[in-house]
């Protein structure tokens, strides 16, 4: 399937959170329809998509009757079960493709795969025990971070080490989940790249953001990024090079640590990124409907930057921040629309345009 | 209601096609539900919206379900039978409100409403038999357009008098209906305003921008518009004047003939307007956005623009042209998701950013 989609293609999208809602509208922009799949009630995707599927992702037949009414399957997360892709993927295309997801999955096959092409990434070690834990600590030193190779995000699913006295209670967290130990990278700054790959191959990235985290969550993204002109080149070139390597087809997000000696990848992840919200209002077309493009077979939009922006996400109670918000000049409010707030969920976000 | 609706309150929209289907997606973005009553199949606002009613505007039962389901109502198209209109105010708040609706639903009431405000407005006369038109033509010569005094959009309804010869036919094909006689008015070009007023009254318009039709259907619209300064300020004036008076809550659209003497006022529209499409890549906050925000209550965005833009409706076979638009540097594509094209049938629009 390389054709583009026609108008009133439904798009299929694996997850009815905030990303699966924007991509929803930015399908429409297309011209096209999407259904949702969700296992949760009233997902914040429903609200504007063509239809929804309450259903859990070992529910074969429910997968079966979402893979049969759409025309391509695309995903807001990437720790979706094996078992629901193998039944989606013999009805209809899955894009970004298994690979991306197979790679990004697991922490350790990520970073090996990453190391493999030739990027820099943290240095780490496979953590299956406490006896492999203790030899790792020895190995990367402290402090040091460790990680579920699985099932991670928001900087859940990790212990950092500060001294061997945390090497016990670190494994017990991890309940005997399979692991990996990352050792200490010292680095400036966060940088990530939105990417894109059509299925004809060409690769378009949108400018590298800067991003500051919170309490493990992404609190803002700047762009430009304090990067050089070198710096911004290594960072195309790194995503492009993982773009190509995975013979990918959508948007992939890609952040990297600066450091004196390189970008180091910090993680990939094979769908929107919250740290490219700021394209909505920075880039006549954004990180969403850049992934639609790419997914129906159209070419890549235009996704240079027209404004500098920052956006800041809207976690918790932040949102009862709105009343003020939404007077302030340059700045753009999108609500995801969840109807209970609570701390460290994420409601919405603020695009600044600054220039 | 005054206080601002709050995250997952319902916006009802009567009438489900693309202006619908552009509310349903600015209203989601600030964390609202959309709920479209259309009496038409597979509308396109469906596919963005939360709920859809589908019955005839006569449907009482159907009427008052959809307006005990809603917190405001609100329309994409004026031409609204007053007894559905009486249905759903006896349940919820109509905005923009019934004075607006009464005045534009009526090309006669429209033009000598404007006169009373001291705008200027083309000479006309009120035409209800044979006799009467013939007694306009004298006082207004021609050329000169009749028009029903009701249901006319696009160009619909309109017959053109070149010369005294054409009144016989032009007033057959208005098949008895009420009409209106306006005067040829000498302008250099068209302009229209898109502005908005709040709950509490603040005011706020886009930058004119100026229009261009083909065969009685917008064609283009670009801004900036050829304005002069203090052209530029009497336009936002007149619009200002309007929603005051009319005690205006929402997005209106004032479409204007620039010429020698002044500003004249075509026609107005109680809702976004075609002409404003360019303000989804041209400002912070678009005219689909301000609308959603006045008729929740809450405060105005920011709808200063950033960019020159110059929007292009796709018309009917216009829509072909995808493939190469879709390429095209600058260029934001807005489709409608209509399954069927036909000549004359908006299918959707693009915006050309140009600086």
């Amino acid at each position: 399937m390389t054709d583009p989609l026609p108008t009133g293609a439904i798009i299929g999208i694996l997850g009815g959170g905030q990303l699966g809602r924007m991509l929803s509208v930015a399908a429409a922009r297309l011209g096209f329809k999407s259904h949702i799949y969700e296992p949760g009630a009233h997902p914040p995707a429903a609200d504007v998509a063509h239809q929804l599927t309450t259903a859990p992702y070992d529910d074969t037949d429910a997968l079966s009757a979402f893979a049969g009414n759409v025309d391509v399957v695309t995903y807001e997360f990437e720790n979706i079960p094996t078992s629901a892709l193998d039944v989606i993927e013999a009805l209809v295309p899955i894009r970004p493709g298994r690979e991306a997801l197979r790679v990004s999955q697991d922490r350790l096959t990520e970073k090996a795969y990453l190391q493999d092409l030739g990027l820099l990434v943290a240095p780490f070690a496979d953590v299956s025990d406490a006896a492999s834990l203790t030899s790792a600590v020895t190995r990367l030193g402290v402090p040091s971070i460790l990680k579920t190779r699985r099932f991670g995000y928001d900087g859940k699913g990790q212990a950092r080490l500060k001294s061997e006295a945390d090497v016990g209670p670190a494994w017990r967290d991890m309940a005997g989940q399979p692991a990996v130990l990352e050792g200490f990278v010292t680095f400036t700054h966060e940088v990530s790249v939105i990417a894109a790959r059509s299925v004809l191959g060409d690769v378009s990235c949108f400018d590298p953001g800067e991003n500051v985290h919170r309490d493990g969550i992404l609190h803002t993204t700047t762009v430009p990024a304090r990067l050089s002109s070198s710096q911004r080149t290594d960072a195309v070139l790194i995503a492009a090079k993982i773009l190509n390597a995975l013979d990918y087809v959508g948007v992939l997000g890609v952040e990297l640590f600066v450091t004196p000696g390189g970008l180091i990848v910090n993680e990939i992840a094979p769908r929107v990124h919250n740290s490219g919200h700021w394209t909505q209002n920075g880039c006549v077309v954004d990180q969403f409907e850049q992934h639609i493009r790419a997914i129906s077979g159209w070419p890549l939009g235009d996704g240079s930057r027209y404004a500098d922006v920052v956006m800041e996400n809207l976690i918790g109670h932040d949102v009862d921040r709105l009343p003020a918000l939404a007077k302030e000049a340059g700045c753009a409010v999108h609500l995801y629309g969840k109807a209970e707030t609570k701390p460290g969920r994420k409601m919405g976000h603020v695009n600044r345009i600054v220039s």
